[in-house]
């Protein structure tokens, strides 16, 4: 039995370890377009500045490691077709040049997702990048040590474009941020906005909303940025303006695609085609929440689909599932922690829901405890149902309150639910009622005062 | 309608206040015996050390300020008896030594719960504390300034005595703990105990467990202590043995007492007697776990259980209900948290289940972030149906861990659902995959090869 995995980052190589581990004979043979396999991605920005200091821990298993474990993994190999119904593969060995063909029995596509770079004039200049490979990370880190740019401008506002950010302010440049949008974190309701600009601005990063940029200029090398009738200077520009799955070998070779544009496959991590599963960024899945169709990349849900994609292909049966998501995510943006699970009110309204929402800022820890600081908490929830819907936070703990949102969610509870909630209370560690208790309790009293019109809550 | 409220912490003062916004025209008395109303005793152990500065920030709210909102607060007022046929009070004025009586309509019980202080020889020296009011934090205040003991004894290793233990090396002091059972933190499994040990024995407290005080020595004032064989020279002792709720009022009124020795409530925390609600320290509850009564006296609690019996007694009606609790809690000693939720090995052996644990130390955050530690977490579930029981852990962010524990249990989730919980991740708040979804892999690991006798899990 043998079993092909195309892509190597956090998909693919969990699938190859959780395969080899329920079956010590399948033969394993995993390709990778990288020179490295499964890089810690989410890592880059913090290696850009030197907060990682040496690229290979960002490198989690080099081949060789793989190989003890008995698992093959070719680096440097591209995968540029397959035949579905011969089972076979034709892959380029990129340090030959040479094509050779394989075959397999299983096949896991965990082929990942770009970096999109819009086809804007100039954006072929040199010190124009994206970030998405260790590659990307080492193109960049070599043209700092060589032109020492002392301006950076970066193009995009989500949570790509605000980590380099941050990273770029800790090399001393002077960073501008232009956002298309008419605010940056848009995934987001406009209060974490907010704070995001607040924290951007409070850092020195000068922040361009609602401005598309028009050119990059420069000769050869980037000198400048074109938006609206400005033209910034800049030595540097990263682009980070959104990323799409890698879905083209996959629809050659007849897998069918979702509606966001990536594959779709089933519970089971199975695609449309027999003997094929897929896995990761290149994967749609439900947004448990909506019930519809989402595309959201992120290298946690890679993994989990990793184990039941590598689950499934190597038992050949429905032995694992994987539900689908919530669409967590947090980031930070230097002290500030932003963070989401479920949908925004926005993406609520967008999915037919009647939306009910309260917002507040509340102390991290008891009022008297030295270091209080606020946390920004948003819950949002079904008018009709008082089902909790969604949940963001901004600010100290703001990963521990989305943690606890999203396990509330994974359990379904209702906003009711939560007003009773038995949390952990310690002054260190929070004010007696947890903010999402504060936040369920004033939607409790949103509620009754829309329903009875008298007698209101707290 | 006149309500009057016996006790004024935390769920006295909710109590009252949540009556007040629902019912504005209601006669509202609160009766405290202490000299001052919503204190944060659990900011107490901070006080002591300077950690907090001033003790009038443990003081939420005065008289003063409860008269603006037109409820009455009366201080160092005892109600001595409370008459429930006539619906009749009798109480003494501690600043006059005056008895006087007064009446009700509805009737709040939150007289909260005292510190245990067991009947040893040298019990009443001068230098012997507990720790439960502010007044007792004002007394030992005084007693450090007038005679600036070098060595202190704690008298147990529950959350009480090990806040303690820290505050008083914050001080300079050098502290000894001592533990009737053979562990610190006994409300948790062993691996916990462990940590705690090794956090006391690092900042230089002395640990002894499993030896019970014999007596403490002394003319006029404490010296020493003795136990088993020794004896610890001491300046200051604090004993911090246990707490038992307040419930001599209520029986003496015809309160029915549960099994746990607290009042019994039913679930709109009213009573057996007609009219006559409790909040607080001096109830139990039900543990959502277990399904079995329980007394855990914590603040939080408290809070959530007087906005039930303020709202309940201001409508006369059953319009909210307080479900129950988990058991959840948090303390701090020097730089460990440690955070429980749901039942321990032991609690839910003692329960009846048969359980399948599966502990590990994992990253706090990815392994290549600057500042990355150990945190334990160790998940415990039912091994018939999977169903998650509890949750303990200790290290950096524990709090986090514990809160998306109680989370899950509130849900009354599985530890199969935890597998793929969709959980925030970017590399400073975690590793890819929490702590969380860790363990509950383990656990299906556990779980299939106990079932299957093959094909292992991670």
């Amino acid at each position: 039995m043998r079993l092909v995995i195309v892509g190597g980052v956090a998909a693919g190589t969990k699938a190859a370890s959780r395969a080899r581990r329920l079956d010590p004979e399948m033969e394993i043979t995993l390709y990778q377009e990288e020179p490295e396999p499964s890089i810690s991605e989410c890592g880059l920005p913090y290696l850009l500045s030197g907060v990682v200091e040496e690229r290979d821990e960002l490198v989690a298993r080099t081949p060789e490691k793989f190989a003890e474990k008995g698992i093959e993994v070719l680096v440097r190999h591209r995968v540029e077709r397959i035949d579905a119904t011969g089972k076979k593969l034709s892959v380029l060995d990129l340090n030959t040049g040479e094509t050779f063909e394989d075959t397999y029995d299983r096949l896991v596509i965990a082929t990942g997702a770009r970096a999109v770079l819009p086809p804007l004039p100039g954006a072929g200049l040199e010190g124009v990048f994206k970030l998405r490979f260790l590659t990307d990370s080492d193109e960049i880190a070599r043209y700092i040590q060589e032109h020492s740019p002392n301006r950076a401008t970066i193009v995009g506002g989500g949570y790509i474009g605000l980590e380099v950010a941050e990273n770029l302010c800790r090399l001393g440049m002077e960073v501008s941020l232009i956002e298309g949008e008419d605010r940056v974190a848009l995934a987001y309701g406009p209060e974490v906005s907010e704070n995001v600009d607040a924290e951007l601005e409070a850092n020195g990063v000068g922040v361009y909303t609602g401005e598309k940029v028009d050119e990059f200029t420069g000769e050869g090398r980037v000198t400048g940025v074109k938006f609206g009738d400005r033209e910034l200077q800049t030595d540097l520009v990263i682009v980070g303006v959104g990323i799409r799955p890698n879905v083209e070998l996959a629809t050659e070779a007849g897998v069918e695609i979702g509606t966001t544009g990536a594959i779709l496959a089933d519970r089971h991590m199975q695609t449309s085609v027999p003997d094929v599963w897929a896995a990761g960024d290149c994967v749609e899945t439900t947004n448990l929440v909506s019930g519809r169709p989402t595309w959201v990349p992120l290298g946690d849900t890679a993994n989990q689909m990793g184990r039941v994609a590598g689950t499934n292909a190597a038992t050949g049966e429905e032995t694992l599932e994987f539900p689908g998501i919530l669409g967590t995510g947090i980031f930070k943006v230097f002290d500030l922690g932003v963070g989401k699970t479920g949908l925004s009110e926005k993406e609520a309204e967008d999915a037919g829901f009647e939306v009910v929402s309260a917002g507040l800022k509340a102390n991290d820890r008891a009022a008297y405890y030295p270091g209080a600081t606020k946390v920004f908490l948003k819950l949002i929830a079904d008018r009709a149902t008082g089902r909790l819907l969604g949940a963001e936070s901004a600010g100290s703990g703001a990963d521990k309150l989305t943690d606890i949102c999203a396990a509330a969610l994974w359990g379904r509870l209702s906003y009711p639910d939560l007003v009773n909630i038995d949390l952990a209370y310690a002054p260190p560690y929070g004010p007696a009622l947890s903010p999402v208790i504060q936040a369920a309790t004033i939607l409790s009293g949103k509620f009754d005062r829309a329903r009875e019109g008298v007698r209101a809550s707290e």
